[in-house]
């Protein structure tokens, strides 16, 4: 089994900016990944055999960026049962509006929890939270940084 | 080879008021065509076989009707060369436009032919003029059920 | 430490037919829920104090569902670092837009598992999947319940 | 008591630059306020502490300005019983879409004053309109100003 | 001067089954007020006499509900230093959406304190909040309203 | 009687750039013009004061161009019984999709006649076509227009 | 010459219960006029000639109601130079605002005067505001029925 | 019989630098093509006869590029029985939703095949698709585009 427990896969290279913050910020919580770039229509079948595989290594939560009709994350939610996060990409003409509905529409049965567009530090927090669950340490990784966030909010008032 | 030259596939069983439409419309200009059931989110592995085998056995269009984050079109096109027709269906609380946008933005490389929302009817003509290119007999069909049209508009006026 | 897992909260009474949805989910899935109204305008110390009692007793997921300006689900995930997962819910004017916008677009660090308006079944069935991570027993039912809704499609085509 | 009547709070330091124009138009209107960054989210307690502690030092209005899922106004209205002006902020990809309906559509009996996307001088005007219903200087002074906006623009034609 | 503090008006009689729950709320707590129709639009003059008469008569707070290209609220606010509360009302084919652009986004130096779509509750709440400034019986009771609302979300949950 | 046919107003001088082009356009067709600038709201007085003597002095047309809640079309169509032209402005977060609802949706009784977001030019060429249904001599330059237009379309697809 | 002096044409027979309320009031202002079924799509031929025959024989100005993709007014406007006023029609499941965006925004040099959604009373309205320039009986029709408005108002306040 | 299977046709010389991407895609693929600017408002008779003739020298798709109100695919649609590809061009203010609209929401008897806002590479791969049903070199060439697709995918992972 391998150390890295969430794969974040993007529809294009041009996606990578945006979403190479998801990886920042499992680094900051000790959290193992691997990026992957694939596609629900241009490599689907890659995209079949990146997917099993990676549960089969030992995946738990899986990152997919996508924009325009993006597909990506719910065709991702199709193939495994682990928990798929979405995250639509505002780089089209309609700004991620349509990336929106197409990640967070989906039909019963196949769930993509869906983050704001553009969000893929919500993506990792996600993640992050997700795994906490049956793990202490990152658990209390997560009380500090919500304490840390109150308290740089409280610092700037001075 | 099966002389089912189209078909048509929709979501879900729900969809089929519309979707029949589209049937009804290539039985008027006799077109032999088959109508399934298939999700892209809930039977990806259905939906791969069936469009494989469908291909192999003639179809030469193919017709998806999907509401919500309607990924049916987009992964059928992932599947095939041949001309995928998209019906964005309009049963959603957002009317359809979540069903527009997801069927409609599709990648470069990857195209759908997208109708209006509940379109049904408009994507079998679509698909008998796609098919009536290299079929003279259709193509008379053609203009006759355009002449119809006028004549029918001219006679209410009068 | 109590057996109930998911902690499901909706804004007002009138939500109960849609998210009452999300508890016969958890119950096909066997997992031990509790349901409350809660208002994060209308009844903010009410809802400090039931996130953080649930918190404590060994509630893992929260779901929440409102309408209309939605902050039900981002004001939970303000009170918990457990996941935290949104129904925007479709009962106004707006059919949902409004409350769909304000539950996925949540600011960096705050999360909100957002999915489809009125999607309280997903809200389930993503519960199940965040839950069967390091659970056996849950992992196998959502195997079966994937190799049913294909069966399921695959019946209806005969 | 203070003698400062307005407390301006915003989510973020980034809202500075639009939400310091309301400090402007309280300077122009000799209103004492103070302005402050707070977020619902982010800081929960903090925001709590420091509305209940403004209301109770004497501030009669309170203007916020957030974006994207702008719950700010909101959860500041559910403290307090004095007037809450809610600024949706337009730095999002949607533009202030998203933060318009996450402030304005709010619950009956939790009302926030919502003015337009970015309009964080209304927001202060307002507050001077509300702050002059007992106040026949500050009528005064808004007479004053409603003259002097009519004179500018029939000068302009001149 | 009357005892009519606030004046409720609206585009067309047809609004009144949404406007009268304004008169309710406002009668809850003892506030003596006004129901009109005008139009901003068809009885122009009627309206500057009207907002005129009213404000020379001791109306401290307006409240407008208006469909379509909704001008009613902002057309008052031209005439007036009071308070503007503006309700879109959506009885139109877009359910309100283009009554709430038309009310929210006015020009600087004009604000209106615009509500949700409907929210014809809300405006009389925000009606009451202003006035309550300066009047210790009816902070009270809006304390008390508010406790109640609290109460009555924790008697649900039994 | 004045020899300006077609009075252009717009809300701001910073409206100039956009609605300068209508005046451009009568040029070209030989039709007096004046342009003012004035506010539905910031100057309610001057704006009344200026259609009713416009009317008197023999304006035929009435081009308003304005942004936002863009209510300065409907305020002059309340005011004169001259086709009112509105040209909803771009320039708001909303890209004019707030001033095109607040134009065209007007109630029954009181037309807009709306042009496309900022189609200043448009309205001067509605504005030519309505003066020209009793102007042989205008009709022709209509004629001739469209001939020419039609040709420079001919020649760049030599 | 004909006495017909408007042509109200409309894309189909199920848009006739919206468009006759335009030829009732016309009927009102005592304006000829006829109204024809006909569709920029269905039956372009008929349609030009249509209107090249409505403009020999008289008509100044043309109403045009069409739902969806609604070209009818813009491709008429592209076939006269007289006025056409489009009304856009919310039959279709996005209630009209296919339709309006179809209408409106048309490209420069060729204008549609568009009016509300189903707002085929002002289109009328539009019509008769157009003739009236240069018909003294006419504009004293109009005259008095916006006394009547206003008066309808005033009398329904008593 | 012309060897120019494809027309390209946009509504003005701006549309150029995306349309003529559409030109590069058939250029790889080896199909012979022709690219026009015609206007269906400003050139109607113009672009009837460009549609009649390119019918008859043999162009069996066509592919129309507009922004804006873009009737200009539906109207050559409505001209030829040949399918006719739909590129809503978003260079508007409304980014493309205008003519997404306009283009894809036609009648029924009368089909756009719509694909994306500026998604001319994909009109071409459409026509592509289209004219290889009946042509088994270009249908080689399409399995062969794809499968480079999908290994310039693997190898951006490596």
């Amino acid at each position: 089994m391998s150390d890295k427990k969430v794969l974040i896969v993007m529809g294009s290279d041009s996606d990578m900016s945006v979403m190479q913050k998801a990886g920042e910020i499992l680094d900051e919580f000790g959290i193992g990944y691997d990026i992957k770039i694939a596609s629900a229509h241009r490599a689907p079948n890659f995209l079949h055999k990146l997917i099993k595989e990676s549960e089969e290594s030992g995946v738990k939560v899986f990152i997919a960026g996508a924009g325009m009709a993006a597909h990506l994350a719910g065709v991702i939610a199709s193939l495994t049962i682990k928990p798929v996060i979405g995250v639509p990409l505002g780089g089209s003409k309609l700004k991620g509006n349509d990336a929106l509905l197409s990640t967070v529409q989906m039909p019963s049965g196949i769930p993509v929890a869906t983050v704001a567009i553009d969000g893929s530090k919500n993506a990792a927090h996600l993640a992050v939270q997700i795994l906490a669950i049956e793990d202490e340490d990152l658990k209390e990784k997560l009380d500090n940084f919500r304490l840390d966030q109150e308290q740089k909010i409280i610092e700037k008032n001075k």
